[in-house]
C-alpha cells in the first residue's frame, strides 16, 4: 500500500469541469488528486508566420504555475524575465502531443493556442495539463463547428497522459503524487491514445538507471491509467466524443 | 438602470470563498460579478535587505492575469519577458494599500506576500483584488498568532477597495464593469477603511475632466460599496474579525 | 513656518525657460525650487499601430532622472535593463494628462512624443514635469500651425500639476520638497487646468489614512498652486496663449 | 538501403579526438559522419548554492551551435538574449544523463561543467554531444585523480547515446543523419550504459504515433549503437577505461 | 574655409560650466559649439568586486544621450532594455582615460563614477565627454582631499581629448560637427595629457583608407586642440591645477 | 629574446586552413600561435532594412568565444542574456574593417554575414578574426561570382590586422600573446592593406601614456607583421588573389 492507501496500479481521483472560465472557446478545471490546472484553449484565425500559406493550422501551448501552487512559493517567471528549462520543456510537450492527434490540413490556417495554468500542484501537473488541455481543445472546435467554421472535427483519437515511476519501496507504481515523485528511482512519462499507440514516452533515471523490463511494466502501469484517464474525458465530452470515435474507426478502416 | 439592471449605488454580487488553494497560509477565491480573483498570502520569516534590522515587516503583492481571464487573449508577461506598467501601477496599489492597516512593528521583520491572480476578468480587478487580499493576508496572520509565533493580531482596521466612475448617460456609478469602464468618462478606485477612512484615492478622466462636486458624489457612492464589502469581509473572517474590531476600538481610545 | 521659510499655502520659486535645447520641436527647462526637469516635445507624423486609420493624434511621455539627480547615485534603468515601476507610473501619468487637455481629432494623425529627462531632484519632478511638459507641447503645436500643418491649436485649457499632502507638524501643506515628502503621512498630486477642472487626482496614505474633510483641504491647496503655475505658463508662452484662451470661451459657449 | 548507403542497424563513422583544445581540463572533438561536436570539461571546486554542505558534487552542462553549423544561418542566441527551448531541454538532458554515471559523493563538493558546442551539424548533435561529454568528463576526472585530488574515479559505468527513429520507407533505423530526421515519423533519443542500463528514453511521434512493438525494435537497433560508441569511448581512453570497468565489476558484486 | 567659417585647425568655442547639478561631488557642463554635457562626478568609499583588497582604486564612465539630443529623436536604451554597442564602446573609453592620468593607489579603495549625459548633440560628444569628465573629476577629488579623507591629490596630468578627421574637401580637420562628422572619410579621436603623451588613439577609415602621413597631419591638429582645451580646463578648475602641474614636475623628477 | 624566444619584430606561426566547416559559402580556421578561430562567411541575398533599396550591400560580423577557449572558464554571453561591451566593439571592428576593402555597389544588394567563434585563445583573437575573415569572405565572394551571380570580385585590397604594443622589458614589440598583452603598458591594433594603407588604428594605454615616436616605431612592426600575414592570405586563396592584385592595380591607374 502506498501512502495514501492507493494500490501500485491505481490513479488519483480525477475530476475535469467543464466551462469553469467564461471567456475561452473551451475551457476546463482538471483536478487529479490534490493537481489542479485550468486549461483553457482560444482559436486564432491564422498561424504563425513561418507557416502562412501551407493550408495547415498549428497547435501551440502554454504552461505556467500561480507562485503558491507550491509548497513553497516559487518566483513568478515574469519577475524574473525569463522562462526557466522545465517550463519551455512542458509547454513544448503539451503542443507536440496534442499535434500528434489532430488532422492539421482539416484544423486550416487556425492556431489553437491552449493555455495550461497549475493553480494547485502536487505531482503529475504537465501530464493533467496534457489530458485536460485535451478535452478544452475539442471544445473549443466543437464549438467552430457549430459555427460553420469547420465542416469536420479534426480530432483523430482520444488523448491522455499519466506518469509512472519507480520506488525504492513499491516497485513501478502508477500516477506519482509530489511525495512519491521526489523520492522516485526512474520517472516516466506516458502520453498514450485510446488506440494504445504510443505519442511520447520519456523515462528518466534520477542518478540512477533502469532496465528494458522495467520500462516494460511502466508501460503496462500507463496503459491502466490512459485507459481510466479517456474514460473520464468522454464522460466529460458527452456526444463529440462519438464523432471522435468515428473518426477513429474510418482511419482504421483505411489502415 | 444600468445595463445589467443594477442602480447607480448598487454594488455587483459579491462571494468570497476561504481556503481556495491549499498550500498557501491565507487563500480566497474572491468572486465580484464576473471578475474572479485568486488571493494567496504566503509569510515568509525575513524582510529585504533595505529593512533588515528595523524590526519592522513588510508586505508586498504581485498581480497577474491569465491570457484568457480577458475575452480576447492577452500575451503572459512572461513570455514577453517584462511586466506592464499597468501591473506594476496594480502590484505597488495593493501593497501599499494593504500596509496601510498593518502595524508594521507588531508584525516584526517577515514579508507578507500577496498573489493576486485574476482568473476571469469583467472590470475592477485591482479593487476585487484588494478587497480580496486583506482577508487572505488576515487569514494567514491568524494562523501564525494561532501558532504563537505573533502574540497580537497586527491589523488596526478593516479595508477594502471599490471603483467609482462617470457614465455620460447615468452620471456617477458605483462597481463598474468591463463594459462600463470602457465607455466611462472618468474612472475612480477608492480604497478605504471600515471607520471611513480613506487610504487612496485614484481619478482619473479619461481624456477628459471632472469638477470637485463629482468627486464628493463619487466618494459618497465609494463609501456606500466599501461598507458593503466590509460586511462580507466580517462574514467570512468569523471570529478573527472581532479581534479586528477591538484594535479598531483601542486605537480609538487612544487617539 | 515649514523648514524652508515658505507659508503652508506657498509654493517655490518656479522659473520656465523656453527653447533650452536646440533640436526638438518645442523645449523647456523647468525649474521648481531646486527641481530642474528638460521637457521636450517632438512630433512624429505618425500614430502607434493600434491607432492607425482612426483619424485620431497620440501622446505618449518618458520620464527619467539623470543618476546623479538625486542625493545618492541611483543605477541607470538602461544598465538595469528595465524600467522601474515609477518611471513606469509617472510616464503613463503625464502623457494621460496632457490627453485631458488636447483635441486629439484636430491633431490628426500625428504623435506627441514628451521627454521629462530631470537633471535635479528635490521633490515634484513629476508635478514640474507634467507642468513644464504642457508648456513644450504648445510650442511645438504652435510650430505646426505656423508651418500651416495644423489649421488651429488642438489645446482645450491650459493644464498643470502640483503636490500637496500631510505633515505631522504642518497640517496640509502645499508643494513639498524631497524633504518634507520624505515625511508626510499623506502625498496627494493634483492635475488641473485654468478652469478649475480635475485631470487626476492621486492621494496616498503611506502607512497612514485621511479624512474626507482633509481630501478637501488638500485641494484648497492644490487650486491656489495650480493659478500661479498657470499664471507662469502664460507669461512664458505670449500670444499662443490667447488662443488657447480663445478656445477655452468657445467650449463654454458650446457647453 | 538507406540514402547514405548504410543498412538500417548501422551508425556513422565516429571518431573521438583528444586533446582537442588546451585549456580545458577535459576537452575532445566527436565526430559522427557529418557531425562535429567540442566537448569540453571543467571542473571548479565548488558546488552552486543549492547544494552546499551536502559533501556531494554536480554536473552541469551548455550547449551551443555556431550560427553555421547548419545549412541556414541561425542567430545566435547571445543576440537574441535568450536560450530557446530546444537548447535548455539538450543541457538539462546531458547534464542529468552524466550525473547517472557518476558518484556524487565521490567526486566531493566539485562542479564538473561540460560545454558542448556543435561546429558542424547533421542530426544527432545532442545524442553526440553526450557520448563526447562522457570522454571529456573521464579525463577531466583522471587527471585530478593524478594529481591526488580524488583517491577514486567515480565513474561508476560507461555512457553514449545515440538516436532511433522510424521512417516511411525503411521503418525502423539506426544514428539518422539530418536528412533522415527531418522526414522521420517517431524519434527516440536513447541514452544507456554499457552494461546495458537505460538512462534515459525519449521518443516522440511527429504528428504521429507509434506502437509498443515498434518501441522495442527501436531499442533493440539503440542497443547496437550504443555498444558501438562505447568500444569507441574505451580505445580513446586507454588506461582509465579499465578503472571504469572494475568500478562496475564491483558494484555487481555489490548488487 | 569650413561651413561654420573655421580654419582647418580651428576648435570650436568651448565653455565649461562648474558645479551645475548640486548634488554631485563634481558637476560640470561642457558646451563645445553647438554640443552640450552634464559631466557628473560621483564618490562611492568601495571598489568593484574583482578589486577588493587591493588597495587601488577604480574609475567607471557611463555616457548617454537625451533622446532629443539629436536632430531625429533616439529611442531611449532603458526602452530598448539594452545598452548600444556605441554606447559601449564610449563608456569604457571614457573610463579608460581617465584612469591614466590617475593614481589609482593614491586613491585608495574608492571608486569615482563619472556620468556624462549628452543633452545637446552635434558631433565630438565623446570627446566632450572626457575633456569635461575631467574637469568633474577633478573638483570631485579636490573636495575629498579639502575633506582629509585624501592626503594628495591623485592627478597626474591634464587630459583632454578632441576629434580629427579627412573631408574630400578641406583634407585634415580639426573638432569635427555633426554635418562634417557625416561625411569624413577618416575619423579619428586623439586623447592626449599637458605633456603631449598620448593616452589614445583610435583613427577609422569609414569604407577609406588613410596613410601613415595623414595620420602625422591628424595628430598634428589634435595636438593643437588638446593644448586649447587644457587652457581652458586650467581657467575653469582655478588653484587646483596648480597642484596637478606639481604633480607633473614632480614625476618628471622622478623619470 | 621574448618569453617564447621571439624576436621583437617576429610574429607567431601563422597557418589558415581552408573549408574547415562543410555548410557556410566561405570557411576557414585561422592558427596564430595558440590562438585559433573559426570564421564563417554567410551571404544572405538582402540588406538591412535601414539599407533597402540604395543599391548598396553590407558586411556584418559577429565574434564570440567559447567558455573554455580561456584558461578559466567564462560565463556564455547567451547564459548572461546581454553582449558585454568588449564583444560588441570587436564585432563592430570586424564588420568596418572589411567593408574598407569591399566595393558595396559591386556587391549589390546583399549582406555577407561573418562569424568569428574563438575556440582557443592566447592573445590577439580580435587580429587573428580580421585576418581569417578576410579569407572567409574572399572565398564565399569567390564562389558567388563562380555562380555567375557577380560579374567581379568585389575586393580592392587585401586586408589583415596584427597587435603591436610595448613592455616594460623589451619595448615595442609584434604580435603580443595572452601573457605579453596582460602585462604590456600599450596595445595597439593596427588593420592594414597590402598597399600600406592604414584602415584602422587603435592604440591604448593601460594606466599609461605614450609618445608619438612610441607610436611609430609600433606602426613600423606592424607592418612588417601585416606583410606576413598577407603572403600567407594570398597562399591560401591561390588563384582568387590574382583578381584581388589586379583591381587594386586598376585603382592605382585610376588614382
Amino acid at each position: 500500500m502506498r501512502h495514501d492507501g492507493r494500490e501500485r496500479n491505481q490513479i488519483r481521483k480525477v475530476e475535469i469541469m467543464k466551462d469553469f472560465i467564461i471567456h475561452p472557446e473551451g475551457s476546463v478545471l482538471i483536478t487529479v488528486g490534490n493537481t489542479k490546472v485550468i486549461c483553457n484553449a482560444s482559436i486564432e484565425d491564422r498561424v504563425p508566420p513561418f507557416m502562412r500559406g501551407e493550408g495547415k493550422g498549428w497547435i501551440t501551448a502554454e504552461y505556467s504555475m500561480l507562485p503558491r501552487a507550491t509548497e513553497q512559493r516559487t518566483i513568478r517567471e515574469s519577475s524574473k524575465g525569463k522562462i526557466t528549462g522545465r517550463t519551455m520543456e512542458i509547454q513544448r510537450l503539451i503542443g507536440r502531443a496534442l499535434r500528434a492527434v489532430v488532422n492539421l490540413h482539416e484544423l486550416g490556417e487556425r492556431t489553437i493556442w491552449v493555455d495550461c495554468d497549475v493553480i494547485q500542484a502536487d505531482g503529475g501537473t504537465r501530464t493533467a495539463s496534457i489530458t485536460g488541455a485535451f478535452v478544452a481543445m475539442v471544445i473549443a472546435l466543437e464549438k467552430l463547428m457549430n459555427n460553420g467554421k469547420l465542416k469536420t472535427l479534426p480530432i483523430t483519437d482520444f488523448l491522455a497522459a499519466i506518469s509512472v515511476g519507480i520506488d525504492s519501496e513499491h516497485g513501478e507504481i502508477l500516477d506519482l503524487d509530489y511525495k512519491e515523485d521526489s523520492s522516485a528511482l526512474v520517472d516516466m512519462n506516458v502520453i498514450m491514445t485510446s488506440s494504445g499507440q504510443l505519442v511520447e514516452v520519456q523515462g528518466t533515471g534520477e542518478e540512477a538507471t533502469f532496465t528494458r523490463s522495467e520500462l516494460n511494466s511502466m508501460l503496462d502501469l500507463a496503459e491502466i491509467g490512459i485507459k481510466a484517464l479517456i474514460e473520464e474525458q468522454k464522460a466529460v465530452l458527452g456526444d463529440v466524443s462519438l464523432i471522435v470515435e468515428e473518426n477513429l474507426k474510418k482511419q482504421g478502416a483505411v489502415n
